[in-house]
């Protein structure tokens, strides 16, 4: 199976969008997070379970609400930290409150015992040399105010690098380089839902890892070799066993 | 469990792409689709099958569209009969062509040997009253053109009702009054699959029956009295078992 550099998988994300195979972000953000959804519930069975989902402000938190949404379906209670709210997934964010999903404001202070937390920070649009000495910054315990963007977030990377809780990481852990992975010794998921296909900075994970986001075509596994596995059936997703 | 009237059903698809719950078409069709495509891979299981999607010109072609798609994906050879494309659904029909789903411009000469015949002719908006001479001339077998927007689903409904090709009949069957059902002793599908919730129409269906569009909000649920059946987990239909 292939594992995507950053360019392949910036341009996969471009040419499904494209004219010639005209998918809306719309489609692929549902597909990509109940595909997620579904990872998270096969692995973490508890029933009506509480499940904290921290979401980021591009594509990859885009995915987390669309995940909260149908795991608060699936009958787990749902809460969801999102300091940063993209008005371009408004509608998102409404049918989570809709379906009762929980907004957390504040990290510092918890007092659900939650059984897993949803990393839908950052996707592999994140650049980790921009922001690599920003996270540095905040694991040394040393608060650094870089702007509104960066700020709440490495709050919600160091929440993950110290939380207790199992993490279930979307698309690739946040702060992790797309391509050279772990580099700053960042916390380790216990699961790790790739979407279409993982990426570089992947390859070495351990834990449980499924394949999600179910739309790609023909041609395009054929053009950037990708060899995924196949799924089982109408699965959305399926299992990567190294 | 609730069979709605055809007031509700306008009423509840409206509610939920209104300002209150924010629900594009577009994920609501990649959801309907979806499940419609997981009940036919459900009960029609064998591999590599031939599907036949009779496409409609509204938002239940539109379904089908989506679900043409899926079947493809899932490793079927979908065939796709789509005689008034709709524009807004260019997207999706292209999405369909990129998965090798193929069309079939003409339903008279059918070479291949079909497992099932997918019904995404009308859904629920479907007026009975209205149409109702045009199909019963066409059960007579007197072809008389109505002009061009009735004309081509005249012969649809009429291949329906005498193919011996397993239906697969998405959200109601095809012109079946949405309140009184089979009023015109039309064909009665193997298999139904009700999106969000059945339809009164359908109070009497005795095929296998699945509800699929797992959507809804708790608060349409209680104002509505659904009583919609608990689907199990992440499971994105549950069979309606009378």
């Amino acid at each position: 199976m292939k594992y995507l550099n950053s360019q392949e998988a910036i341009q996969i994300d471009n040419e499904l969008m494209s004219e010639t195979y005209k998918y809306t972000l719309s489609q692929l953000m549902e597909l990509a997070g109940l595909s997620s959804s579904m990872a998270v519930e096969k692995v973490f069975t508890k029933k009506e379970k509480n499940v904290l989902i921290l979401v980021g402000p591009g594509n990859n938190g885009g995915d987390g609400l669309v995940a909260a949404r149908h795991l608060s379906i699936f009958g787990n209670k749902v809460y969801i930290h999102y300091p940063k709210p993209n008005k371009n997934f408004n509608h998102l964010l409404r049918q989570c409150e809709s379906h009762k999903v929980l907004i957390l404001d504040d990290l510092s202070n918890i007092s659900v015992d939650f059984d897993v937390v949803i990393d839908a920070v950052f996707g592999f649009s994140f650049k980790g040399n921009k922001k690599k000495s920003y996270i540095e910054k905040y694991l040394t315990g040393i608060l650094i105010i870089k702007g509104d963007i960066r700020d709440p977030f490495g709050k919600v990377i160091k929440f993950l690098n110290f939380t207790k809780i199992p993490i279930a990481s979307i698309d690739i852990p946040s702060g992790y380089d797309v391509e050279k992975g772990n580099t700053d010794n960042l916390f380790v998921p216990a699961l790790l839902i790739s979407l279409t296909c993982p990426k570089l900075g992947v390859k070495n994970f351990k834990g449980r890892h499924f394949l999600g986001g179910r739309f790609i075509p023909n041609e395009l596994e054929v053009k950037y070799e990708l060899n995924t596995p196949s799924y089982h059936g109408s699965e959305q997703i399926v299992e990567i066993t190294n």
